[in-house]
């Protein structure tokens, strides 16, 4: 394993944690890692990436993980301040997609090599 | 952005989020972004990464960080448990390094490309 030899902020917005990192680059990382950290916002993250053209209405998101719309909503708006997710009203519903940039960040923020 | 058109598991230990997730996927997955999801063991990963030969004497971890040696041990505990590092005892200090393989892995669930 091959470690970066100098310091290095991702160029997006979230900072590489195999690197040095300030306070305050922790304290960013730290925010995305915490919003993926846990099991029904993976399962939710997921059911977006599977959905057709790459979103999904939260209408379509309860049934799956078995939780009442007031408790996904709480979980998408988590994701959405993480920037990890980008919401669209539409009409009654509300649409969700994928942020590939951050998510490609976060995953960039824990390359060792 | 591209998503992943197969359900796909990652090789090593942490599941692809971008993709079906099954509720144990997503479990493990968490687990792992559960740890990474505090600013101090985030900083302390980047201490390690920044380690002479890419570890860490729990000794020169506290001073950086401003916590006390209980309180690092307790996070490098978790992080060790995630298995985000390997720990070695040598005479009356544990050192940790980076594993490497689960970061990348890690990285990899993150990948919407």
């Amino acid at each position: 394993m091959s470690l970066p030899l100098t310091i290095e902020s991702n160029s997006c917005c979230v900072p590489r944690v195999t690197s040095t990192a300030s306070v305050e680059d922790a304290e960013r990382a730290a925010r995305v890692f915490k919003a993926l950290g846990d099991p029904t916002r993976v399962r939710l993250l997921s059911l977006i990436a599977a959905g057709e053209g790459g979103e999904a209405c939260i209408c379509d998101l309860t049934e799956p993980v078995g939780l009442s719309q007031g408790t996904v909503s709480h979980h998408m708006k988590l994701l959405a301040e993480a920037g990890l997710v980008t919401r669209e009203q539409r009409g009654k519903w509300a649409y969700f997609a994928l942020n590939g940039s951050v998510l490609d960040a976060a995953a960039d923020a824990l390359r060792t090599t």
